[in-house]
């Protein structure tokens, strides 16, 4: 295997997947450090208000030349950018730099990444994707005009897919689908390992709205609450025509919830992020509005209401992640 | 995302599995080098009878500092031995290697991989799984003999996951079942890719036999031929009561191929290795007997048959490889 650009952007890539969509409303960004030629860090953004990846690798980089350096207990990003503009001591000249995006000009939550590596004079930046966020862009013009090295566009197209889920939900509504299912496609009874569930809540605990069909309803009678990772609740969709559900359902005295009993999916766009945890027949009546699929596969076969249906639907695989001994797959529709 | 043994063996696992079953009746083997802190190389054994993983890598992290060697063009295993013995000037000496299987210490195709390390003289080598081959074993005493620091045990079960194949032809007949399916398990018409094809051509050429069910036969009329690769023609093992087949089946007309018409599965075991193609029924009627899965997964949902049946088996995802826009699932039952 070669190891180059492409080696080190896919091992940004990778890392920054595994925090895909718990950075909403940041995107999922990767970053490696490689110093004289030693990997250094490979590091994410991990939620929005805590550190970039940018900052996380700088960090976990210094540290492993001065492990007991004060650097280790700060997680404020404004005390690490101050800690390293004042500490760096040229650390970080013979370092290359990789970052799924372009490192962002603005100063929001945080400072800027761009301004902060422009300081601290890496010898080169290796950039998967250039931003076209209007706030967040210019940050290559910031790095070469320190005369920072940069190359752009290394792995562009994974970058992209890493990137998908943001795009989405930058300027609209983002609405993904959620379904679990055995190596099979059987989607009955108990499908998913706890661990599995932590994840949905997790998910849960993101998004806005939650959808999911009226006939899950009456016939699971389920909470949809966030009490594994105890989180926000969302608000609930009940996508369906007979309005009358038994107020006893456990999911309608979730305190602090809106629950709305509808049709009309035209509702949904009041929501910037939601959910649909359904099975085949939501599929079917959303599939041209998703902009992506959540797909957690669990390795085994059963014998169980299966995914016979009338569909015919080709997906690109964006990534997967192990969850536990189960699969999330994402899934990116193809046009 | 800590950068420690476990990540270094993670890349050598990870590579080997690009070339799982490629390398009967060899074990596929993984081997990184790490010069001073640097990344040099992560390479595999890719076939028997070519060079070990540990030849391989050894010889790229060498090329790395003299791209220009003759060593370039060496392509014999014991070649690159005397090569590397003659001229490694001390190079190897502040190198950590990683091996996902303990260095062979006997000379068999090739030279011991556990001498020429003693010769080169790495500062650490650090070793997945300890070999219980009686034949290839030892490496680690002849490597200790030398002083060598020997780490081993390193993700352990990962190279035990990636040795299962290995372990399951070494002292008996080798049974796996490869099966195709969209995402929701239909298995009707073409599902594959052509590069899928291309890949279960190349499993054929390695197996000594191509086990089927005779309804298959009658209805899909295959030839179950290696021609998109040019490889070795496996015999064919028809799971039939009822004998009669027409000879116009392409099958039959494949030179230097036996086919057999059985219900006998006893006959399977006059075979060193053995792939079964086939789907659920198959499955079924073998599920006891198979050393592990290999599932062609495609990105789609489609309508067709589908995996509706009575079967109920757990699997542990030993590993997963991309196959252009497809996956291949490797899958062990679980006890």
């Amino acid at each position: 295997m070669k190891i180059d650009d492409n080696f080190y952007m896919k091992l940004a890539i990778d890392e920054a997947w595994k925090f895909q969509l718990l950075t909403y409303p940041n995107p999922a960004v990767g970053c490696v450090v490689v110093k004289a030629g030693k990997l250094l860090a490979i590091e994410a953004h991990k939620e929005a208000g805590l550190s970039h990846a940018e900052v996380n690798a700088l960090k976990t980089a210094f540290l492993t030349q001065e492990p007991n350096s004060l650097l280790k207990v700060l997680e404020k990003s404004s005390e690490i950018h101050d800690f390293l503009i004042k500490n760096h001591n040229g650390f970080f000249e013979d370092c290359e730099i990789y970052t799924t995006l372009e490192p962002c000009n603005h100063h929001g939550k945080t400072p800027s990444c761009a301004k902060l590596l422009s300081i601290l004079k890496p010898k080169r930046l290796i950039i998967g994707l250039i931003d076209t966020n209007k706030i967040a862009s210019g940050g290559i013009k910031t790095l070469e005009s320190e005369n920072i090295d940069v190359t752009t566009k290394v792995l562009e197209k994974e970058c992209e897919n890493l990137l998908l889920p943001f795009k989405s939900w930058q300027n609209k509504t983002s609405i993904f689908f959620k379904m679990a299912q055995t190596l099979n496609g059987s989607i009955d009874g108990q499908i998913s390992s706890q661990r599995a569930k932590l994840y949905v809540h997790t998910l849960r605990d993101k998004i806005d709205l939650l959808m999911i069909g009226g006939n899950s309803v009456r016939v699971d009678k389920p909470i949809l609450d966030t009490r594994y990772v105890k989180g926000r609740e969302p608000d609930v969709f009940i996508y369906s025509k007979n309005k009358a559900f038994s107020q006893a359902i456990p999911l309608f005295k979730v305190p602090n919830r809106k629950v709305i009993i509808s049709d009309d999916l035209f509702k949904l766009l009041d929501y910037k992020f939601v959910m649909v945890e359904g099975v085949y027949t939501l599929l079917d009546i959303l599939k041209d509005k998703l902009d992506f699929v959540v797909l957690i596969i669990s390795p085994k076969i059963r014998n169980g209401v299966n995914s016979v249906n009338e569909l015919n639907i080709d997906f690109e695989i964006l990534h997967e992640n192990y969850l536990g001994d189960e699969k999330i797959v994402f899934l990116k529709r193809r046009a």
